[in-house]
């Protein structure tokens, strides 16, 4: 009788925290996370009440329905067109230097809202949580993202908590949705780049990668890289104030600039050329990328953006961006070619010579967001 | 150097099936996920490509940017407020009579926005999958989904693909995160139950739960319970063209229908007494609820609604939910009292006697939904 078996084990485990848990002006209050707190009844409701309302507490936040709800009047005083993205995290470690999966989550769906013109407004945050996490490190991981939401300028305001049994989760895995309004000037697509458009990047590119695989082995080195990780809305609103007619922005993640590059070539049908030497890259992340046979162009970034913009408006695009603290160590790095075979990236090299860019074809860091 | 070990052996079980793949029409072709699936660059894009797109195409699903874009002015034909909610979906098993995870994590969804009053429109799709999954079976629940939007009048635009490593995630998550548009006249609340009011079910209690639990364990038992798994949109708009006043609707997922009133009774600060006798669950539910000492009011749903409907357009409410295929058994099962003590929930049993149903304290069964 496996399932009575698997029914009582199942009791057993939800009951005994339970049953040492406090009860605290009425409220359950456990130092532990059991499958009760994702069951739905007074052990979820409490703990929905004591870790992710009061972290996220506003105006919109509507805690005794399933859904939020907004006005589609007070959404059109932003633009024209309502922008919808979603993204999961499950980055391991889920602490490292520069954030956490908390502060991910939001930068990560706030970049991918704000890289399409967008105004990033509302979020909805789903977590799935390991049965014996400490209810400590999620108010740690859910005061971060109240924290980075706020700075973002973003409201959290519905949710979802689910709880599976030790073993059937890594810790703790978060997805957050967004929408947001995009302005009615803004026609950004990736199908647009043209003949002598300039390659722009904000920054330093490959710290989110090298700081998580530093945070994630022990090799004990003393190199203080920290992730990138950061919202970029503000500085994407400064780039497109400075260059209207920028054909393309997007956030450099997964796969790195190589891939987002890739695609803009193959959506574009256009050939692209990218400058070495004009890469900014860190030379830790270098000597990382060197010892581990790594190519720094394919190494996720949390805080950097790949932006195409017409050469007309590329010092407007730069001088503003370097303006902009997250915008600082901006870089031109490369160009629409005129007469490039359509989807091919390649690269002068620092030697003089030059080589292709391909896309990531497998995976060189698995868990990176 | 573990940090270099583990590198090591994900590049070398990263390429191995990679290797192993065929090349079809230019795009990497294999029949079992790897981490390479998750890893932002092209076989991840095959993948999607492959499974997702080929499945869930529709004119709104943006394959090249990271955000779905609508036209606000076309959101506002459907209404003055837009509905936006999320859930993760972690059932175990992913396959079950009446259903699969990708059905529930539609359904699930579309019946949080449909419950507000709300026109459900648009999903995102965000899986996290265990390395190893069979790519047919991966198939099969993408296309349980666009099955299931299809019936359900939603399209799925836009998404997120996360592969964790072996024993990192237990075979598939999936996120839906959905937007809906709720008509001007509709006003639900969970806090709007006043003395008097009919409290309705469209059919019978507690199959999901014990459909789950059926096909979890191995009891062997013969029972053909199936989960109700199914989108409740029409029924609900059917329901409330029939009684305008109601005042609110929630399916009873985790937690039950027990979880469901007692939310009612509190934020509505009101007693509310429910008929024993009057409220249909199957006989084979009850079987099993006796053998494992569970109870019905508290087994999971995913096709049943609590509707609070005045007294007055009660007989009209239940008519047009009887006339639908997802009503046939609607039931009045109760009422909220006039001098009830606020929040409490009571019971008249069978027996002729009163019991208290409180809201569900600890876990019944975990992994429901």
């Amino acid at each position: 009788m496996n399932v009575l078996d698997k029914n009582l084990q199942v009791a057993s485990d939800a009951e005994a925290p339970i049953a040492s848990t406090r009860l605290r002006q009425g409220k359950l209050v456990s130092s532990v996370i059991t499958l009760a707190h994702g069951g739905g009844g007074k052990a979820m409701r409490d703990l929905i009440d004591d870790v992710f309302i009061n972290a996220f507490s506003n105006s919109s936040l509507n805690t005794l329905e399933d859904q939020a709800r907004f006005q589609l009047s007070d959404l059109a005083q932003y633009g024209d067109r309502l922008a919808m993205t979603t993204d999961s995290y499950v980055i391991d470690p889920i602490f490292f230097p520069g954030g956490d999966i908390g502060k991910l989550a939001i930068c990560g769906t706030v970049n991918d809202l704000a890289v399409g013109g967008a105004k990033p407004l509302y979020l909805t945050c789903a977590m799935i949580i390991e049965e014996g996490m400490q209810v400590s490190t999620l108010k740690q991981i859910v005061q971060s993202m109240a924290d980075t939401a706020k700075a973002a300028g973003v409201l959290i305001v519905t949710g979802d908590t689910k709880v599976v049994e030790r073993g059937s989760c890594d810790k703790i895995f978060i997805n957050t949705a967004g929408i947001g309004v995009i302005k009615k000037d803004y026609q950004l697509g990736v199908h647009k780049a043209q003949a002598h458009d300039r390659i722009l990047v904000n920054g330093y590119l490959g710290d989110h990668g090298a700081a998580i695989l530093n945070a994630r082995g022990d090799m004990h080195l003393s190199s203080p890289i920290e992730s990138d990780c950061a919202p970029l809305h503000e500085l994407i609103e400064v780039l497109l104030n400075a260059a209207p007619n920028t054909r393309f922005i997007r956030d450099a993640t997964r796969g790195g600039i190589a891939s987002v590059i890739n695609e803009i070539a193959d959506a574009s049908k256009c050939g692209i050329e990218i400058q070495e030497t004009a890469t900014p890259i860190r030379n830790e992340v270098k000597g990382f990328c060197e010892i581990l046979g790594l190519d720094p162009l394919y190494l996720a970034n949390e805080g950097k953006l790949v932006a195409v913009v017409p050469a007309a408006e590329t010092a407007a695009a730069l001088a503003a961006m370097r303006a902009h603290p997250l915008g600082r160590d901006a870089a031109d790095i490369g160009y629409v070619l005129e007469d490039g075979r359509a989807g091919r990236v390649q690269m002068q090299t620092s030697f003089g010579g030059k080589r292709i860019v391909d896309m990531l074809v497998g995976e060189q860091l698995p868990r990176i967001c």
